[in-house]
């Protein structure tokens, strides 16, 4: 069985919170269920953005240009823009109000994950975590470190998608976690070779968890239990292994 | 809390099965929990497909001159391409041994779902069902009648995405469940207006459902709880209504 439950009792996360400590604190509730190796502690990044200060205020950001001309054209502040931009390594779209950028990690996604939604203070925006890997390490570490167990750590943001409407979560940042089930070369029921099947567990576990919360913030923490067969005693080799090289890819 | 459980103990699922009649004894069997108003039952297609007869024995395809250029080009069997076309009203990519087709339900996905793993004989392959949301619809209406329960009913693929590794599952019919979850003009914890969110509810129900299962084609059906709040009384729009239309995509 898989099962995912909010974690209840978290605070809002402001800048320099200890988020780790945090989790930890709140798990010891007796509103929630213990944290256990197996499990998965499925993080909405916005809680790490604002942790890591990785917040930027709009009255400081001077637009470019280049900025205020995108801005005219999809109908946008231009400081917004020049803040998608500063995180972005190429824009893909611009149009139709939206740009679809390539961020400097390597994602593919609206606006560069840049969001005003569930920021700290009017006029400011939240950007996505410098290293989502990194934080997920640090994060798992601090667990492991205070509460004596090493569950997985992801670290998700709501991503849409090409041809779909609509918005799912996906894994940008992950510790002690395959990201992804490669069956190629294994076999089928009946002995048939599975020849494309490679399962993005990061990002289905990012979908499963973020149906167990609301979208209004407040429950920024999921647990997931019952994935233990993804689960590895090293940190893995982050979601950063989802990113499809350029080169490879048959849509941008 | 969001649970998904495999349903133990379905037979290997053949053409002219009544798909419904089968869940529904396993559902009845003691290794399973019963299944409620609120539940959601989540059909990896291929027992769907099985059942509706949606399969094709490669030695009865004459290939086309296209169907054999493509394969040449493709390097792959040109009877399977030429099913792939049969299934696919354009192909928008086909390059590196892949085909990426719409399908005539206006799907985008790996050589239009046709798929030779788990398929019931060496020499044929699966294809989707013709009608996925009216499949779904027949599940959930016989289920009702056997059980006196409605559950959801929601019938899934694997398709691989653009820029990212790896497949998730996505949903492909549904009937009882609202397939989208729109916060667009809500507003988030502290007011601010949600302006871009609208969430994949039927997708991310799909991947949950995926992580319960294996891979071995042995357990086609997961029942996921807790998800009440998405579930309806009417059929719904079906997972049609995640089809983004053409004109309004950026990547086609």
């Amino acid at each position: 069985m898989i099962a995912a439950v909010a974690l209840q009792g978290l605070p809002e996360i402001s800048s320099d919170d200890d988020l780790a400590a945090l989790i930890q604190a709140a798990a010891l509730q007796p509103e929630n269920t213990e944290l256990h190796d197996g499990d998965v502690v499925v993080i909405a990044h916005k809680a790490v953005s604002k942790a890591e200060g990785c917040v930027r205020r709009l009255d400081e950001v001077r637009p470019s240009a280049r900025a205020q001309q995108l801005a005219e054209e999809l109908d946008k502040d231009p400081r917004h823009v020049q803040v998608v931009l500063d995180e972005s390594s190429s824009v893909l779209r611009a149009t139709r109000g939206v740009m679809i950028c390539v961020t400097h990690h390597g994602f593919v996604c609206a606006n560069a994950g840049v969001d005003a939604s569930n920021a700290p203070a009017e006029g400011t925006v939240i950007l996505l975590p410098r290293d989502p890997d990194g934080s997920a390490r640090g994060i798992r570490a601090a667990l492991r470190a205070a509460l004596g167990v090493s569950p997985a750590v992801l670290i998700t943001d709501s991503f849409g998608r090409a041809w779909r409407h609509g918005q799912c979560d996906v894994a940008i940042g992950c510790a002690g976690l395959s990201p992804l089930d490669d069956w190629r070369g294994r076999t089928d029921s009946v002995g048939r070779e599975l020849s494309a099947t490679w399962i993005a567990i990061a990002d289905q576990l990012a979908s499963a968890a973020d149906l167990a919360r609301s979208k209004d913030g407040r429950q920024p923490v999921v647990v997931v239990s019952g994935a233990e067969r993804h689960i590895i005693a090293d940190d893995g080799p982050g979601a950063r292994a989802l990113l499809r090289p350029e080169a490879e890819d048959l849509f941008r």
